[in-house]
């Protein structure tokens, strides 16, 4: 039967109808500002791939903290959106069961279910984009935590005496190996004068200077480009093998807008990651893969919280 | 029905027979040194608290990395022992069926079936002692990753330009948060000129300053070498809200040799603790509670194993 799942982000909400494993209809709505309008945003894009068919449920990935009971309780880049009862309100609405978890625990069990991370009963998705999300799948169950909110690894600290976190701590994790940690270690990189080519790209301006930048110049070839890649490399490893220690999944799958830098990004946190695990001589291998269902994932692993018999 | 459980230590190794949830007799002796003096040992004290009764099977609990089918792959504080296929060996001496599993991950669930961790379904143990160890349950479960490895904390880096660790990186949180840390910040503060009566309790060698004086200071109302375990206890809430942040868990129970120290050490790390976890004023707090059941909680936990019904 046909499920639906929704991924609502900062700036748009993405929905898909499900069916016997495919997407077979998708809408999607700019994010809208406050709390009455996001539910109507999210009931209206749901009706309409909804389309009138039978559905079993409605999935909801929110990008913050869910509760249980499918309460949004804090979402930093929704503004104006706390304490918002979305499995209540849009059970009213839709008149169907709707379940609601954090978007990247979403996002990790799509990829199980019909993407990357299929086959793997201990898997951990890390979205390396403008911040980094994590799903984490343990045992072959979503581990969720006591209240929903585990997961949230782009806020281990990795350096206390780093950089200041929107967050309100230093060296958080996403500091080095997000989007916007590239392009502190391309500025870092062109100040030093190791990026003719990113500074180029930047207009020659190393204020301008982002992370883009960096991995469309190592696309094109450059080698110095390619050195900072590396380097962001290093630090996604770093966080990676502290979440292998934790947690001994057999599978890393890496998603989020970074990741499309492909081997010039993979290679190196392979290399790095191998040896920063504790007793990793002692240890099968663990496999570091891309994701393979993009933008969808979130809102394809929403619905797949409906396509199992047992609590997941 | 009896249940045996052994904790192999690098030191000792203690053996209880555990009836009703009760410890009934234990048994310990030192661990000998390489592979076939340590299973003699094991087999032991597993025939001397068995005493003739009937018995529903033997859990070890071993310090190191060990695999779903009972071997114990790596274990740095056993020289020698590599790749020991403890279980089979053990169930062939001893004829009832023997469950093997890391020392850290036996003592979580000593504490949650009838020690600090009772009542909560997703709880960390974190053992701060000469390094720190950890024990994960989550949803309920006993969390051993894919290959039983999981709870590797004390090796999750906090700062990649930190002092060197044995295991091979460097800045591990183990070099801050444990005894050897502790006796880091000791012989700093004393450089410092911030730790008299430490240094005096050292015998006035600046080199020989160690984690027990401190605690020993402190404890007798030194404020100075209070000030140095309210530095330890930062550097545990550190590492505590990493893992809260990936595990949402309900609470920390601390065991190990620090935290003798009570609230002289556990006030500083709470106080610490909820000011680094994220969103920490939109979800419910975290108890951090002292482990009870010392130097037992491996040795229950083991025999635990075989206290319930379903796959822990």
């Amino acid at each position: 039967m046909r499920t639906v799942g929704i991924d609502l982000g900062g700036t748009k909400c993405l929905a898909v109808a499900f069916e016997s494993g495919k997407v077979v209809d998708e809408r999607r709505v700019p994010t809208p500002v406050g709390e009455a309008a996001v539910l109507d945003a999210l009931s209206g894009v749901a009706v309409a791939v909804i389309d009138g068919a039978e559905v079993s449920g409605v999935g909801v990935g929110v990008p913050g903290l869910v509760d249980r009971g499918g309460v949004l309780r804090f979402a930093p880049n929704l503004p104006g959106v706390v304490d918002l009862a979305i499995r209540s309100e849009l059970e009213t609405r839709l008149g169907v069961p709707v379940r609601v978890d954090n978007d990247a625990t979403c996002a990790v069990w799509g990829e199980r279910q019909v993407g990357a991370a299929q086959g793997y009963d201990n898997v951990i998705l890390v979205t390396l984009g403008t911040g980094i999300g994590g799903g984490i799948v343990a045992g072959g169950r979503l581990l969720r935590g006591a209240n929903g909110f585990a997961g949230e690894i782009g806020h281990m600290v990795v350096d206390p005496e780093g950089p200041p976190c929107p967050c309100g701590q230093r060296g958080c994790w996403e500091r080095y190996a997000s989007g916007g940690g590239l392009g502190r270690l391309a500025r870092q990189a062109v100040a030093e004068g190791r990026g003719a080519r990113v500074l180029a790209l930047a207009g020659g301006d190393p204020a301008l200077v982002r992370g883009e930048h960096v991995t469309d110049a190592a696309a094109g070839g450059d080698s110095e480009a390619q050195a900072v890649l590396a380097e962001l490399g290093w630090w996604v490893a770093l966080g990676l093998a502290n979440l292998a220690n934790a947690f001994d999944p057999q599978a890393f799958v890496l998603g989020g807008g970074l990741v499309e830098a492909g081997d010039l990004l993979l290679a190196p946190v392979r290399a790095a990651f191998d040896g920063l695990l504790t007793g990793g001589s002692y240890r099968p291998s663990i496999d570091i893969v891309p994701a393979t269902l993009g933008e969808h994932a979130g809102a394809i692993g929403a619905a797949c919280l409906f396509d199992v018999g047992r609590e997941i």
